[in-house]
């Protein structure tokens, strides 16, 4: 089974409530070799102290999420902070949720601006400690509280003026998947050499009130995984596939159990 | 003040359960002289009943809300009966909200293909009736389960191949507020003389469960309402500007209080 898993990693939000330490035990112990991980929960465990972990284990890191909220006070050694960060975990990737509209404004156009802007100005430091920056467009439903960045093309034009080393995208099913110009988008995305990180979940409805947790398991919901992975692969992406799920269900349950069903949904649904 | 609300039109479902003999006189107290209908508002009362009082009361109908739900059985007859009500009520459009995925499917493509086809179907009923249909792109957060079109472009791809008369497209700024290309496919639709109908509600988080009964009243929220009129006018469009909030909150005050804000909020926000 673990040629299977080749790619595979499995992002900590998905097993939230499951500490580090089990995390990583129970990832070898089911052949999973790759990490995806979040910065509150490094905090929580410790940097150094995360870093260490996951090395002695044998396992690396796929990405670091996240960085971005641009339009927050401190914004600026917050994500020079965060890319250290990734740098000292060994993540080659940083992933950016841009931030929604600033407090009493309605100038989307201004905010999408602002994040190009940003992200030009950590562009150095990223270079420097060699991680990459991967603007992730979230889902229309959270453009003004989250992130204004909705759709791949916007983040590609916004990656645009910055070397695809230092600036990619993160392509997350759960996001893109209603968009009918996706395809096109993944097809230049792979072209310009942006496909940064993969990450998958479904899509489920009802969603919950507020509506960040309603993210699905692989094969629990109604979008086209294989058919988005076949077509970052055809753009000769051959990186790491992350599961990544925010529901309170999933939480609740045992960690173990849930890396087994995102592994089981995963090679259905996904591979 | 009179002057202000010429294009000004209650939508139906801003104030759901005022019965429609107290909305009417309502708007005629207020000065409002166009109605949106909404199907089961007009059952309730009776759609003969309802075609006299409002001609009666000297006020017009701007659209009837909705046909569509293509993959509904029974769709072919529902709509043809939505097609002759409205042109019994004297709207001169009729919206559709396209449904969801089918169940158990995935494969959004064919989905929307199947609205593609719908619509050629019905296009005769609704050029010998006189009715325009209007294809509405809803927000992607319905695109599983409530309208498979999310865009204005993938709308206007959809009625490409009918007469404009015939099929054009509902501008509505909770749905389209988000997209960077809006602007664009406004232009587009007003080359293409597509615009049937124009909607206005505001974008308000958090989303409730669901996330059916979110829409709020124009000036609540954070969508640019009045660089929407102005794109839509720039394209020629001179038609009714409707007001169309689902939210609760709205539900439950009284119908006459709901007009009014909306009557403020439509003037100090949109016009």
């Amino acid at each position: 089974m673990s040629g299977g898993l080749d790619r595979f990693s499995l992002n900590q939000a998905t097993t939230k409530r499951w500490p580090v330490e089990e995390t990583v035990n129970g990832c070898v112990k089911q052949g999973v070799s790759q990490l995806g991980l979040w910065r509150d929960q490094v905090d929580t465990f410790g940097l150094e102290r995360t870093a260490a972990l996951v090395r002695a284990a044998g396992m690396s890191v796929t990405t670091l999420c996240r960085g971005g909220f641009f339009t927050t006070p401190g914004w600026l050694d917050d994500n020079r902070r965060a890319i250290d960060e990734a740098a000292t975990l060994g993540a080659p990737v940083l992933v950016l949720v841009s931030g929604g509209l600033p407090e009493g404004s309605r100038d989307l156009d201004a905010a999408r601006r602002t994040v190009g802007d940003a992200i030009g100005e950590l562009v150095p430091h990223a270079e420097a400690a060699g991680v990459q920056l991967a603007i992730e467009p979230l889902h229309p439903m959270f453009a003004s509280d989250r992130c204004v960045v909705s759709t791949l093309s916007n983040a590609l034009d916004l990656a645009a003026p910055f070397p695809p080393a230092a600036v990619g995208v993160a392509v997350d099913t759960y996001h893109l998947w209603w968009d009918d110009q996706v395809w096109t988008q993944l097809a230049r995305a792979g072209a310009e050499g942006r496909i940064a990180c993969f990450q998958v979940a479904d899509w489920i409805t009802p969603l919950p009130e507020g509506v960040l947790l309603g993210r699905g398991l692989p094969g629990t919901g109604c979008v086209e995984l294989r058919r988005f992975r076949e077509a970052v692969d055809a753009t000769g992406y051959t990186g790491p596939i992350e599961v990544e799920v925010f529901h309170e269900a999933v939480w609740s349950r045992p960690g173990a159990d849930v890396l087994a069903e995102s592994i089981e949904g995963y090679l259905t649904h996904v591979l």
